[in-house]
């Protein structure tokens, strides 16, 4: 597998994952020898090529100089994020029905790493993977998050309630997010783009929660509705 | 909209119309260095890229290597958007700094719209104009929000101050936005991706604002901390 891009490259190399080498620009400037010598410090094969070398090899077109070849991606499993949470105040997990779209999965990683989430958690249908775009656009922070990929969205929600969470859809028509209280253990459902989330995933939350728009516009992007209320869960529990 | 072939952009460029970019082809002779020289004096976008670009860039088939794109988008005076505040509670303008990304540009006028601000302001140079793909990727946001295009960021900062806004750059090392009371008249200032925003704007500012990321990926992608800043705002306010 391969991480393309410089800031991807600099988050993997923080990670201790196995990289198996890492291709470099010749003669290219800035953040690249910060990477080469991290490379080094870990004894990573590094080889430094033509550009062409690397526009070959770049399935993102977007390299800046650099890509790292690594096994494939790991998925968690949902157990082990449950099991594993970071806060002593509760779980936070993310789940994604519906986001096709690799910029939405790669941003909603982003954010879910920034707010402190325990993991997120993606369908085996119905929803990108973790490629290497994905861990490009979440610059990064898809590997510091546990990603948990279940064959149905349905089954994990009634699995994180009988662990005690309390499962939340974003999506518009429900309460005001500002009125709830976002103690204990916390899921947030995010949608795609054009679906939003399935109406029978709706169903089987606890609630419908809404973040209440002023323009006229009528709907935020999957990844700032999720900044918005998965740093709603942050702003709550550092008041708690 | 696009203008083609080398008369009729050198035309264009004597209207003072705005002028979004020009595609000029790599290593083309002539008359396309006294286009490239016409463009820097006025501080437009040039993109130097192959003639198949070009190609599949052309309507006419004729492009004799220069592409250039303007949009019917107008813009506002900052004047208009100080004048027209939509609540009651206070002015709210967005600044974004170095924005030179159109899908950032696009994704921060789409919260600027759904968080009720009174506009957007961009600077001349240095980033992203309103083209038709920053209105495609801003949801149609940017059809009702009223976008100003200031020859100097910082003078337009002292211009707010003055007008007694409170001017608060969103960067990483500030105050704890949670911590801050937004009444009265608001700008958030967001800075590009990898830049941030610019020292001296940054001192210009009347406080420097941080989102406490919980995480260890360094940043958040600006349109959602633009969203989460911004919607601190409106809860703020609703608060009121």
């Amino acid at each position: 597998m391969k991480t393309e891009g410089r800031n991807a490259v600099i988050e993997l190399l923080k990670t201790g994952k196995n990289i198996d080498k890492i291709l470099l620009e010749k003669g290219a400037q800035g953040s690249i020898s910060l990477i080469f010598a991290e490379a080094r410090k870990k004894n990573v094969r590094v080889q430094f090529v033509d550009r062409q070398v690397l526009d070959k090899e770049s399935e993102t077109r977007r390299h800046q100089g650099v890509i790292a070849f690594t096994t494939d991606y790991e998925y968690f499993d949902l157990d082990e994020i449950i099991a594993k949470k970071k806060s002593e105040k509760g779980g936070f997990i993310v789940l994604c029905d519906g986001i096709e779209d690799v910029h939405n999965l790669g941003s909603i990683i982003r954010v879910a790493e920034c707010a402190g989430a325990d993991g997120v958690v993606i369908a085996k249908s119905g929803c990108a993977s973790v490629t290497e775009s994905v861990i490009r656009i979440s610059a990064g922070a898809a590997e510091h998050m546990k990603v948990a990929k279940v064959p149905n969205l349905n089954q994990a929600v009634e699995k994180l309630q009988k662990e005690g969470y309390w499962v939340y859809a974003l999506e518009a028509g429900g309460e005001d997010i500002y009125k709830e209280n976002f103690a204990g253990n916390v899921a947030l459902i995010v949608g795609g783009e054009d679906s939003g989330v399935k109406r029978l995933t709706k169903e089987k939350c606890d609630k419908v929660l809404s973040i209440p728009l002023q323009g006229q516009v009528n709907s935020l992007n999957a990844s700032v509705a999720l900044g918005i209320a998965a740093y709603e869960v942050v702003r709550n529990r550092l008041q708690l």
